[in-house]
């Protein structure tokens, strides 16, 4: 086992960046030697993320700065599309985890259908272990290159998966209506993102054609062993952190509502960071704020055969950053839950 | 045409009756004659109100001390359930808007089912004309008692109506998953609705069996002729006003999303109150915000034969005081617009 | 008197420009002819503001595409600094109300000193008449271009102007801590504006040197007679709109709390907008959410000789557009509150 | 040095109760032994707060019915003036941080004064340590009972103490105008702390006379060695977390404005949890979202002779449950920072 090993976070000025650096700090056994910001190099992390100005953290370098021969693991949090090149040419003895979108689709066409392009380094992208921890977990712990999940994509599939993959609900109707705080659109400089605009109101948007889909459906297929089609919205709401997914689906034959549970109860047992709530309440997004969890509960839907999911987790953490600590615990052989044990901050 | 109708808010220290103070003070034909809050009767408004302090209106009394011969109207605004008793025990003479859930199920057994007690008015459930202005337009104008809608319903039927009536969608599998601002919930001391408890977070609430349930299927079956049975959701938000309503649907055969378009363009072309937004971006609540409309946008699914409807109101007002006061305009002989005409309070 | 004015909104995409129009479309005798935003001339007005799609309003256009000749009034909205230039080039028959800072101080030095630059149009900052309605009635009646003052330098001089012209105050030693919503921020691209970085966290800005400082002691020194210099420090609200000034005051030798109250009460008697709040508690913002109000409370500090005014109003409103369609009122001989009237939205 | 501490939280299901519980849980040295919420006695500690359901703690029982001999230390979370008597009751041995207001003034007049009542347990309050860990560090390492500091004074003390024991400001004329975020005023069921009545607004409330105080004047009359009274006026934000504190100040004969800065440098130079922001930009309660830090800012005023002190804290960490467990650390011989080092969650 690694007792310290040292990182870098490529693209430190962003919001998974922040939240990155966040658990690294918390974790004990992560050095974070090495941020990037090539816009903001040579600034200190101050400049970019006053709440970390006594942090003790290295100034803000350029990507092409760092000295990688001295690094051991590299959190990739850069854009979606940059992100390829990057990684393409880091040295081979890098574990990386990259946050971006660029290496979750296994399939260069589906790439190339949802980003308007070919994929620069499908060589990597058939490399790359996709990260959903709970559901990939040897294979993550042999990767080399971790392409990290989506926050609608983690919300989605966790209580999906393994219903699908017992066979336990119909696989066609599911409706996936989904609801995510604003840090899930990262720090980007975009009228629609300022306080104003979001702030007192409520909105859906890229309805039908979010860019998440084929991820999730990547997921669900997998699962299902044969192709699935869902119906997904997302929408925005008016605070941070939390994504809610509200899950439609139809029971498979001689299917009772207990069974999901009992289903998702069985997949789950004596995970760390997922839990099915039971007791008829479901769960909120403020029980996971700031925290690596996902809770899920199922519900009998009035009409026979039908029953809803609902799932939630912290966009930024089990979304985003705290899953990929976990995917790299996993990597380096730490204890999964290193760094991740934190309770909800409530209120 | 009457001029100025005298005017009584029944249940005045609630937020429907703030709002149904708010329009009237701004219509120029309501006079607001007497406010009752039995718990707070001989006080001044603004004890209960501050922002109404300078309105100059009379002190709160208490319903029995009301003269309801000098009396044309009554906004009522009283809890579910003392609506009954109190409208019964009202001079005939009264044009009365119930903002309440008393009168919305026309049929007993259904309000006994989903209320737990057998209703206290059945002849007046009887006369009683839902509300839902557009689609009852006629029915309001001659009514004496009016049960305005349900802030859900009003979201979910007016999207899904107009294509239930028309045949051109699927009578099973409606999917509304609904989201609300807290206002809402109405002016309850209850924990859960402390602005800790809420904000910055998101939850679902009365998964599956929700009470505007039975009144959504109502409409929804009056409209296709048969009995149709939805899924819905509802959500709380954290914000103070709006609804939005994400409704997926399938097409009925043959039928295209630009038909489900032109359907409800032409339902509601020349409502004042009602518009289909095209061109792809769904309403947002805050578009909406203060105003008495409903806006509707219509999305092709990525999956063939489905559609998805969005729908956005203020809970307040056309779910709420605004569609109180659209019903009473009719139903005295004032412009149905009077009073409803203020411009979303952006941002 | 004017029965119907033509008007145009110079900077129509700004949310000062949007809350000028909302306030036009509900007053009756304005006619909201043209609208510009230069850079995104040609479209339409929803393109900027979806929520007034369905305002039947004119497309976009550049300023230098208005026909002034057929215009009688014109709200500037533009921001500071570029407005000089574009008011001077207007026709002298136009009444002009201007948003922005431009012509707010009066003495051309002052200007330079605090906005780096020499005045580009120092005979119409000679003519300008600061309109803050209640204490310039007169000469805002007669005005043809009319500063419209700032929204913190409003709330601060309500309180303070008849205090000083009473000489019930101390003239040295005031603080005027005061907060404001983001709105008052206006719609700029600005990563510190983003609901990510405002929401759930409140912090203080331009302390000890904000802009609006040489314009709140100019209307104080006017007060006085004598040179003021207050302390000021203006703070962001994670909310949209409302300023809340809490205001520091020693009293004047043999004057007593209850003299600053009835010296306010004299001087806003009669005065639509502007109300005195006794009885001890303190007004809120939301109670003058959407209007044009300016509310005022008077304490005693627990220190001898020492009071603190709390004063609130909405920002977009009394803080600018309602307060610059109050002044166009005057100077076109609209009744002062036509179009104003509106009750604070709440909640 | 005790490596695990039995710990009993009295009074748990309030916010300083939960956030006690929240620290303790990342402490690593102490046991959550008992829980006590008598009117929810009997059941899970998930009944209260659905975010602590997996935390794996005991059942929530009565004061009475915990075994206090097998306790080593209790953090008292219960309401003002129930707690003196329930303190008096415990057994000698145990260590008691008290995060009421009950044992905070020395005076019992004083008590008396802004109570209403006599102090039930004068002996216990005169023994209480007053715990503003960095300036009574050796008291509170000795003391059993910890009179823990209020969430406002904790915000105000922090940067005055110093200032006023190195006589470098004028001991007259302070004015500390503070805003703190919902959480301070605890999980009570009160309209004015709805969801509804306060998001969207800003209000100041106990102008004048708010009972934190005479706990700020205790503790700057220490610091300067005579008798301080300050202007202090509180606020409520529409958030959840923070309390900043801008306060006003003159200088001493002689001191400039970075004479402040360097007292302050220097008091709290090496502190874990004191940091001063130099640099010219004031710190924002969102910088200490979720942690145990003050961050102070001096500024310059316009004014000759005048400063501008800002200061942020979480109320719910430094300004209760955090300060708390830093006193217990103390106390009990842990590392002072254990449990406290979490960074805050930002966004």
């Amino acid at each position: 086992m690694t007792t310290t090993a040292r990182i870098a976070v490529l693209g430190a000025s962003g919001y998974t960046g922040a939240e990155t650096i966040r658990l690294a700090l918390g974790h004990g056994g992560l050095e974070l030697a090495y941020l990037t910001a090539d816009r903001q190099a040579g600034k200190p992390l101050a400049a970019v993320f006053p709440h970390l100005t006594e942090a003790g953290l290295p100034n803000l370098v350029k990507i092409d700065d760092v000295p990688f021969d001295q690094v051991d693991a590299v959190f990739c949090c850069l854009p979606h599309g940059t992100t390829q090149e990057v990684i393409r040419g880091l040295p081979a003895h890098l574990k990386v985890v990259d946050l971006s979108a660029d290496f979750r689709l296994r399939d260069p066409a589906l790439y190339q259908q949802w980003y308007g392009h070919a994929h620069a380094a499908p060589a990597l992208q058939e490399e790359a272990v996709y990260g959903l921890t709970e559901l990939h977990r040897d294979a993550v712990r042999n990767a080399r290159l971790v392409a990290n999940p989506g926050c609608y994509p983690t919300s989605a599939q966790l209580p999906l998966v393994p219903l699908l993959a017992a066979q336990a609900i119909e696989r066609d109707g599911i409706v996936i209506d989904a609801k995510s705080g604003v840090t899930g659109a990262g720090r980007s400089l975009r009228e629609d993102l300022l306080f104003t605009e979001v702030s007192d109101g409520f909105h859906a948007y890229g309805i039908g054609n979010h860019r998440h889909l084929p991820e999730i459906e990547q997921g669900l297929t997998d699962a299902a062993g044969e192709a699935i089609h869902v119906r997904f919205t997302p929408h925005l709401l008016p605070m941070n952190r939390g994504i809610l997914a509200t899950t439609y689906v139809r029971l498979g034959s001689g299917v009772r509502v207990a069974d999901l549970a009992q289903i998702l109860g069985e997949a789950y047992a004596g995970e760390p960071f997922v839990a099915l709530r039971n007791g008829g309440k479901a769960p909120a997004t403020r029980e996971v704020r700031g925290t690596n969890r996902c809770l899920i509960s199922v519900h009998a839907d009035r009409i026979e055969g039908c029953a809803i999911l609902v799932s939630v987790i912290d966009n930024l953490v089990k979304g985003a950053a705290g899953q990929a600590v976990q995917n790299l615990n996993l990597m380096l052989g730490f204890e999964e839950t290193t760094g991740l044990q934190a309770t909800a901050t409530f209120p």
